[in-house]
């Protein structure tokens, strides 16, 4: 679905998922759609983006297959996850837990699911255990690259 | 630690967290660190950033407390994750497996931890339970905004 992009430096998710999804108010469109706020003009107001910005970073989320466009009454649109904008909570969800933490005096709101509060949490569906960053190390895949960067031929 | 911000738009702890650290630069400076790699020269490269912008970014992550630099030989730093910048490694892990499954034809690179390939999700510390994007409800606590937007006269 999602096209894929040229990407400078380490082929690598996190950068490709970035070409797509990788500002302020692509995400913030995204945060309010997920909330349930599916117009132009309240995604505007919700977030503050400058409407044009919004109206192209929606055209590319729209491209890109994240986001989609039902008409909700004569050529009046909405906007709705995909499948792969809803799979997006799981950066949504950590950005909100990560300002809770870090980044505001107090929490402005919160999610709920099954009746309670929402405390998300990143764990490994491998072993159950929840992440432990420094417990991390990463092993490359992508032909001369190495973790620690490009190998020297690739490099030359 | 991290500075607070004006923010545009609905008050959230996504919108304080994107004003931090909402660019594809600093992300992936971020993730280079995550990964081990604490030089400049060596995020440069890795990320593909223009060195200025990059240098740019790390001062105001530096500012904002996400990371903090360590001298390893007279005049020459390192750039090291404080607690608020490990505490980003959600944020990375998240972006990692949506690419994984959205973003790329093969990854490039995964986490290991304890020995074993992490496969990241996001649960619920309070319940246990995996995030299902489409049982999420928002509440918000903020004085003037409701889930659908700001109120009128808090907008008048």
């Amino acid at each position: 679905m999602v096209r894929s992009a040229k990407i400078p430096g380490r082929p690598c998710s996190v950068a490709a998922s970035l070409q797509l999804v990788g500002d302020r108010w692509s995400l913030l469109a995204l945060r309010e759609i997920l909330f349930g706020n599916r117009r132009f003009s309240q995604i505007a107001r919700n977030t503050g983006a400058p409407r044009d910005r919004l109206a192209a970073r929606l055209k590319n989320l729209l491209a890109d297959g994240i986001v989609e466009r039902r008409e909700y009454q004569a050529a009046r649109f909405e906007y709705h996850l995909t499948d792969a904008g809803k799979d997006l909570y799981s950066v949504l969800t950590a950005f909100i837990a990560w300002g809770d933490r870090w980044a505001v005096d107090q929490p402005s709101l919160f999610l709920e699911h099954y009746g309670h509060r929402l405390e998300a949490v990143t764990t490994c569906a491998g072993c159950g255990q929840p992440v432990d960053p420094d417990a991390l190390h990463m092993v490359s895949q992508a032909p001369g690259w190495s973790l620690s960067g490009p190998d020297k031929e690739a490099n030359a």
